[in-house]
């Protein structure tokens, strides 16, 4: 097994990896706050892999509520339906709620954690890659708007991280694309060796080679935590984990949430970024090539549904959570495993890029 | 002008108590961060104060939304709403908001800065008398659900409190009253000589004297104060500022939001903690009934509607924020000025305080 640690002070947690963890009740337990524990699934997971938790938490006061499994419910009203199981369970404020699942259940039952009586205890056990490698580490939590993706939320940390690969086995090919795509984003942003082992590997990643994926999780998770431990808050380096989120965002608020994959969309975002990148002479042309070379071998697209138009591109964009008084902030690529925040890209290419793109 | 200070360090932030404050764009526009702005008022305030407020920060991007006044639309779709108009607006994490009324419109607004866009900033200016003296100091914030009142929410900080005395000309008297409770509450919970005051001046506080409750406001804001930079989560002292309050929600539940005012549920609520207390000998009965007589002195009531049963209570009580595994809590007196949080009350002396309550 491997542990990772996110260093956050009196707020670090563990990230444990390893197969078979959903047998390990003494990686989680010493992590439960009080005695009432409410189970966040969805209707996709609960089926594989609930009642395999629910047996690690035997004694406890337990709960579990099931979501409908997809992006779209990632809203107001189904985090409600949290808070209603919390409620009507007379969970009070020492409860501590597990998410079991993917993005989606990661991020709304995080926020329920943060906003429950001002604040409960979490635990994440994510079952897809995407939530493993990015979206279940860092305590980014919230549900989208529909004018906005990911618009209301909070900072939450869990307790702990719990990584059963063998989970990974239930996963669809699109599913496990999609996660893909955020471990090629940790080696453009800060890894080149890590990007060119993917450009070796992607084969075994994509047939599931047991080795290959427990390795790209474990170097995702440390660039993740040694980033979030840097800048919990996102007031400087931790914008680089948006790399290609502020295209993927407006991908997915305009096609409709969950008709494209986040992972998807932010693949097509990527190379959108890495092509900004290249105009600008920032990245040779044969860079950004490699980079949508690798994204397209993972399975994803590498452009923008050919309907999306370069206006409903800068609409969405302009809400982004990077912008600020004065313009939109970009991440954009100064060479393969390098990355920079800026403003400083010129309007004219960034319409090149959008028009590319779509 | 009488200025505190609530410290929090990096957090600190001034509460300003003076006639004509809506004038003092110099008090406001150093707390304002960026250009976007969103006051959010109800249809109630908005049409007394929302034409001053604006005038204050001329030249920046303004917005502004009302919501419906009252307990009952403090909601997640009430909240929803704010979202909305921070989105139309395209206002980024940069962005300020305002909060322009009484305690409803303060804890909403409040949460809504907490959780657009994982957090932006807010200021109170406070117009009625409880939102003055207690809900606008001290980062509470939230909505309620249909199970429980203030069960939704986050601590988030404003930046400055305004509070503008002349406001209080427009505010009716069930309305003055009601702030009137949480004033006493601090006398009961923390300041003997202050309770003494009131018993002093009720009847000029009922009349509007200016002078005394300007008194009233800042002694009650430099307690709040204190205990909030004692304790800013509720590990300890500051549950001493819910006196009244497990028992006043709970009438809030069971009546329906809106039916009692907070005030009006939180003074009879003192009534019952008092009694309680003196069941024990904690405190003498006439101590007890000093404390019913100020609260009635105040033009609140002193007992929970007739139809209310223990039942009620208990299931109410249950999921009180206090509660922990093992038992509720309540907050007690030890004497008039002194309180405790304690679950070692005795139970059959509660059903004895709920059953002559109701």
């Amino acid at each position: 097994m491997k542990t990772l640690t996110v260093a956050l002070g009196d707020r670090s947690y563990p990230i444990h990896i390893d197969r078979n963890l959903l047998g390990r009740s003494d990686l989680l337990r010493p992590h439960i706050h009080g005695r009432q524990v409410l189970v966040v699934s969805n209707e996709t997971v609960a089926p594989l892999y609930l009642e395999r938790l629910l047996q690690m938490l035997d004694g406890l006061e337990l709960a579990s509520v099931n979501l409908p499994d997809g992006e779209r419910f990632k809203t107001l009203d189904t985090l409600n339906t949290i808070y209603t199981a919390l409620l009507e369970k007379r969970f009070n404020r020492g409860c501590t709620l597990i998410a079991l699942g993917g993005g989606v259940v990661g991020d709304i039952t995080g926020f329920a954690a943060a906003s429950y009586q001002r604040g409960v205890a979490f635990l994440q056990v994510p079952t897809t890659l995407l939530a493993q490698v990015d979206s279940s580490v860092g305590g980014k939590t919230g549900v989208n708007h529909a004018l906005g993706k990911n618009m209301i939320g909070a900072f939450h940390q869990p307790r702990c991280v719990l990584i059963d690969t063998d989970t990974l086995d239930t996963l669809d090919d699109r599913q496990l694309s999609a996660g893909l795509a955020e471990v090629i984003k940790y080696g453009l942003i800060r890894d080149a060796a890590f990007f060119e082992w993917l450009e070796r590997n992607m084969a075994a990643l994509r047939a599931r080679d047991k080795t290959a994926l427990a390795s790209a999780i474990e170097r995702s998770c440390t660039i993740k935590a040694e980033i979030v431990a840097a800048d919990e808050r996102e007031g400087g380096v931790r914008a680089l984990l948006n790399l290609g989120h502020t295209f993927g965002h407006a991908i997915e608020t305009v096609t409709g949430y969950g008709n494209w994959l986040h992972g998807e969309a932010v693949g097509a975002g990527m190379a959108m970024a890495a092509d900004l990148s290249a105009r600008h002479d920032w990245i040779r042309r044969s860079d950004a090539e490699r980079a949508s070379a690798l994204i397209r071998a993972a399975g994803l697209p590498v452009a923008a549904p050919p309907a999306m138009t370069r206006q409903q591109f800068l609409e969405c964009m302009a809400v982004d959570k990077k912008a600020v008084d004065g313009g939109l902030r970009l991440v954009l690529l100064e060479a393969i495993g390098s990355a920079v925040v800026t403003a400083q890209y010129r309007p004219e290419l960034l319409d090149e890029t959008l028009d590319a793109a779509a």
